[in-house]
């Protein structure tokens, strides 16, 4: 089978959430073991998230402005992928070497087309960043940055977070699969790029500031590489409905009309599983194809179809 | 043809050395015309540096690090790969859909293998970053970074740039190549990695601290590829001797072993020309194919063999 596995914050950062590059790169290598059974036995594609990361050079590029010229919101979101892929090649690398698996990992630069008149350019909802005293904010508020008055907590950045259209380097990723590499892909949802007119009338391509979903993109990328199963790879093992009521259950078997029923009586919530589930049920009501919600520990069991929330057309 | 490019700063910042995000945008676009023009023709892998963009990295780490953790310099190295792979991405499919040539490109995070018992390890001697006062630099010597005098400009931190040994990422390339795209690969030298004793025994690979000279790298990356020619591009259209002298005069056809005896009698300098000759040198001694330096826009000039410095075994 060929698998489209997103890799959620739980893979990337240390169990309190912590971003340095230490607890990063031991959970990319707590991670490795079950990407590398994954892989022995299918095409595997492996996106990724980089919230924590993004907001640590978000951070970073704040403080240094005076200094050093701050990068836009799709640079730091291409700087992830760097350090990101970087962690996970060498963790799997060294996985196959120790499994004696005959296999290799690449990790590309890829960026996620978006359209500029989606909706999230326009009122921008998606927070960002750390909290700051207006006093600190408005410098950027001048610069054009849009923050949000969240009272004692201080002032936050948000951003755009359009639809992911088009994953622009999956035929790279499928050129690298199909030589029988697994493929690191559309890290942090891709770097948000737009189509624009340039000077002479022609069509340009150009980063934008924006945070791309990345569930929604592996939805996108696996549609494109023609993938038999997506897995969005968190840190419980099902999808649950009726969560923290005595009704409360986990979700094995689910058909996407059952799923999209559920999530419009607002079972999952618009933060943690809500995007995961709205990827799912894209991804297989497009393709007509499987996909799963479970933990990294759990993928290959949800590939055979044994664990995880698994979503049928 | 199969061709390795390496780009140098010419092509990545401003012509005053200005490494904003919009002086390398406009850096980079300037160059997609040269390089389109040789991948219409070639295949092409294009490598550059990174010098400006790590250094920006750097004082960022170090104005920030009391509220972000600070990332090691090799990630420093793999988040230019993104960034600059992402502004190569755009501005060569923009310049391919400009033509109607039907080709892709692809940026691949790359890794390149180097030995903890470099010389440059025991005794860095590469300065990078800014110059601080003691008293700024001392808490990070006491970090264990080495910081070196240079009287009234300061201190200023020295890393080791150890020899390129392996491209761990150049059968991604290979592949990608194979497939038809053009390849940007080994972005700064590659991410400087080095094989090390993990926990239980194993060979375990991981970033370190090193920067590597991006020329040597090519070279390296070249042979690996099989590459037929070696250009490394740079803002003159030949090496000189006797510069600066009356006798000066560019350099059009040479042999390997005229290039190491104008080398030997300290014709080119260890900052600029140096690397640039040793690179070209040992990619021609070593496969018996052909290398030139030259200037960007002499690039396919220089492959049909009527421009740059020409080097023949």
């Amino acid at each position: 089978m060929r698998i489209v596995v997103a890799l959620g914050g739980n893979a990337l950062t240390g169990p309190d959430g912590s971003a340095t590059p230490e607890a990063q790169t031991d959970a990319v290598r707590a991670a490795a073991p079950a990407l590398a059974s994954l892989a022995a036995e299918h095409e595997l594609v492996i996106t990724h998230g980089n919230g924590p990361q993004v907001g640590n050079l978000l951070v970073k590029n704040e403080i240094a402005a005076a200094v050093v010229p701050p990068v836009p919101l799709d640079w730091c979101g291409a700087q992830t992928q760097g350090t990101i892929g970087t962690l996970l090649l060498d963790a799997l690398d060294d996985e196959f070497a120790k499994r004696g698996v005959e296999k290799r990992i690449a990790a590309l630069v890829t960026r996620t087309v978006v359209d500029l008149d989606d909706a999230g350019f326009r009122k921008p909802t998606k927070p960002i960043g750390r909290y700051l005293p207006l006093a600190e904010a408005q410098p950027l508020i001048d610069h054009g940055q849009t923050w949000v008055d969240h009272g004692a907590r201080g002032w936050r950045r948000v951003v755009a977070s359009p639809e992911p259209l088009d994953v622009l380097d999956a035929p790279a990723a499928a050129a690298l699969l199909g030589a029988g590499f697994v493929v690191v892909a559309a890290g942090g949802g891709g770097v948000p790029t737009v189509r624009s007119a340039a000077g002479d009338g022609s069509l340009e391509l150009g980063g934008v500031q924006a945070v791309i979903d990345k569930d929604l993109t592996a939805a996108v990328l696996a549609e494109a590489l023609g993938a038999d199963l997506l897995v969005v790879a968190t840190d419980v093992d099902h999808a649950m409905v009726g969560f923290g009521t005595p009704a409360e259950r986990p979700l094995h078997e689910v058909t996407v009309a059952e799923l999209q029923a559920y999530s419009a009586r607002g079972e999952f919530g618009a933060g943690g599983m809500g995007p995961k589930v709205e990827a799912v049920c894209r991804f297989t009501e497009r393709t007509g194809r499987r996909s799963a919600i479970t933990s990294l520990h759990r993928i290959a069991e949800a590939a055979a179809g044994t664990a995880g929330t698994r979503v049928a057309p």
